[in-house]
């Protein structure tokens, strides 16, 4: 059965309840949020939609050996913060730029999630006209929102200013754009995309 | 007097003859070519003339562990080949992407320095509207070019035919941009950028 916004018919209160409970269960949510998009990425890619790639993580490289000729170990690196959000890419000739951040709160997203480096970059890439936003993932309603980034940038700075921690899932569902999921792709961010910057185009359903 | 090895009073040819026999040698100067394009895009960045960002190096991740809850050590991680090219970004509203790439080599550029899926990735930005080329670092010549993907093609056609395993230095000359080394920034790839795509431009000049 599928409700209004498209969910699917999982059980969906042992899903809930598990993640209220589990970090790990939290922590795989958010993987299986990422490998949708990145499987969603595939689809727009193989349907010559949009070229969007995940930015591999960033990885301080103190040590490698070279047990063979053949392939290098690293034995020692250090995770290091990423400079810019993890997505970017070319749609409709158009630079796209995204991050995408989950969290299990029902009714707020917690702002200490993104780094004010990921802010500095989502703002300088937006004044050189690129199309950028940030793909929300509330866990416990299993919901994807796109909010755009100028739309974001006021929470962010009643943020800087200590006026608030997050912005409320209330916000997000109202100055955001509902993201459809599917079978393919199983985000269908650009059909929102296609809504905010492009006057409601659909691109999914011309295919 | 100068040894063939030998590290006193080097001289111009010493030097030269190195490079040739040097892989160290080679790496060094392919790495200060990386180096001067990452200075180039923080130049770019503080002057608000381009977003453009080298990627991550993409590596596996096999093993992690946590001695402090501070900070993960990566204990066993393996290179693995870019599925993208290096740099991209935004320079006008447009999308751009481009790699980079060094030869000893005084007389041709080998392309089994490139990969097919660089090549692949080239090509579909380029279909979607992208700025895209490659920078050859020619350090023999210490000089740097600016080859359009468009231009390059054809060789890559000719190299998959068997028909040639390189691109002459004389054909990067006459069909790509010769790019200026400056003191900033030090490769000035966004001008030969605005005489190829923005009818000639000069970006630097408005400065």
């Amino acid at each position: 059965m599928n409700y209004p916004n498209g969910k699917k018919h999982k059980s969906k209160a042992l899903v809930t309840k598990q993640l209220k409970n589990s970090k790990i269960e939290y922590g795989k949510r958010g993987m299986r949020f990422e490998e949708e998009i990145d499987l969603s990425n595939q689809f727009y890619m193989k349907e010559n939609i949009a070229i969007i790639h995940k930015k591999p993580t960033p990885v301080q490289i103190v040590d490698v050996s070279y047990p063979r000729r053949s392939q290098a170990v690293i034995k020692e690196a250090y995770f290091r913060k990423p400079s810019t959000t993890d997505y970017n890419g070319i749609y409709k000739g158009k630079y796209i730029d995204f991050e995408a951040k989950a969290t299990q709160n029902k009714t707020s997203f917690p702002l200490n999630n993104i780094h004010q480096h990921q802010v500095t970059h989502m703002q300088q890439v937006t004044d050189h006209g690129a199309i950028c936003f940030i793909l929300f993932y509330f866990s416990s309603h299993d919901e994807v929102y796109l909010l755009p980034f100028t739309a974001f940038k006021k929470y962010w700075s009643a943020y800087l200013q200590e006026k608030t921690k997050s912005i409320p899932y209330l916000v997000i569902q109202k100055e955001g754009i509902h993201v459809n999921r599917k079978f393919q792709p199983r985000i269908d961010y650009i059909q929102a995309v296609n809504s905010i910057y492009f006057n409601g185009l659909n691109e999914s359903e011309e295919i």
